[in-house]
């Protein structure tokens, strides 16, 4: 396999891959971004991740997968500034329970709101969002603007490319933050990374990136996260 | 709050509990254990977590919970040989991966085997659970006799409290290992832990540990986690 040592497999739509390649800016990385098709799966991938998953990270021929785990050993194996997670093992343990509440209390709810078809199963799923939203919400620093104060982290990274897709379940499902002061801490967060270059740079026209959702909002989506999400099973 | 500044809030059937009370016993580290009823907690514990969950450690007045959270904490904040993480990052992502691996594809299909009343249902989640165990058999350094080779760790953490409750569902649901090599190396990882101090002095007695799984196996138990598999959503 030619070209650069590091290579991040990605797919442009893919908020799990996202994760990895903001991590990857973040820490000024010289790597070369493959993107995949994950619906059509060449050989070339299927060589270095057999489960085949966005976002797979090659690094000196050795494969990386799972977008949390992959950005633990981003910040670990690049140990040059910025530090993406904190240097004490108690805020580690703290980054570490709250990447957990975002991948099993906020995400699941992400994808139920697109793909529940019937009304009440939507509003169920967009209550228990806000719920985790605001839960998490509480936990950050109240000095801001980021999840744990000044330094933006792995936290941060782990929700961002869900917060950038709250414009979707907007279009699809008439989602949007209650402006009743429970959120003001979390609208401070989204404005401090916006404009980060780390995001801006993984950010997909807003228009392309609704329409490649309409297969979750139909709920005919056949990822190994929606077919998760339909069985009721742990997400992959 | 009296007593020794690290207490391990735990239960003695619980073997998330038990992961991280193996994890301190292999780090030599002097602590309390609190034996705590999960079905009537009190104020005590909920005042050090609100969520009232166990396995809860409590070092120097900061609460850390989450088993696999607080297990990788264990081993940072008491840097200490056995060192239960592997020093490379490449190592520590694939340890990340199989202790994931475990938490999604074993341990659920675990609690299916007993709390499905059906038994076509039993059937289903056996198959899931042994190709889980054949997966992960399968990732398990060659030369054993633990998952990482000769250093016991995290990984094998994770699974051995659930491996000490085979015997809960070959009583409950006449589970048994089959016989056709392909679990082998299972076990002898089973063998070369199961004399080790940290493990012998977690286990509780067998015929207490089946009575109280009888919960489980008539699904009547109030557990989150039994709640969680009952509802189909991800483990607390």
């Amino acid at each position: 396999m030619a070209g650069k040592a590091t290579k991040l497999f990605s797919a442009w739509f893919c908020p799990f891959a996202q994760r990895s390649w903001i991590a990857l800016l973040e820490k000024g990385v010289d790597f070369e971004l493959v993107e995949i098709d994950p619906y059509n799966k060449t050989p070339e991938f299927l060589a270095v991740n057999p489960r085949g998953l966005v976002p797979t990270l090659v690094n000196n021929k050795k494969s990386v997968y799972e977008s949390l785990v992959l950005n633990e050993y981003i910040d670990e194996v690049w140990p040059q500034q910025p530090k993406l997670m904190p240097s004490d093992p108690y805020d580690r343990a703290q980054a570490r329970i709250w990447i957990d509440f975002i991948s099993k209390k906020i995400i699941p709810q992400f994808y139920l709101i697109l793909q529940s078809q019937e009304k009440d199963q939507q509003e169920d799923a967009k209550g228990r969002f806000l719920d985790g939203l605001r839960t998490l919400t509480s936990a950050m620093s109240s000095e801001g603007p980021y999840f744990f104060g000044k330094d933006f982290g792995l936290v941060d990274i782990a929700l961002i490319p869900f917060a950038l897709r709250f414009d979707i379940i907007a279009h699809y499902r008439d989602f949007s933050l209650p402006s009743d002061g429970s959120f003001d801490r979390l609208k401070v967060w989204k404005d401090a990374w916006k404009s980060r270059p780390s995001v801006t740079a993984t950010v997909a026209p807003q228009d392309k990136m609704v329409a490649i959702y309409k297969r979750y909002a139909d709920n005919s989506a056949k990822s190994e996260v929606a077919e998760a999400i339909r069985k009721g099973t742990a997400l992959p």
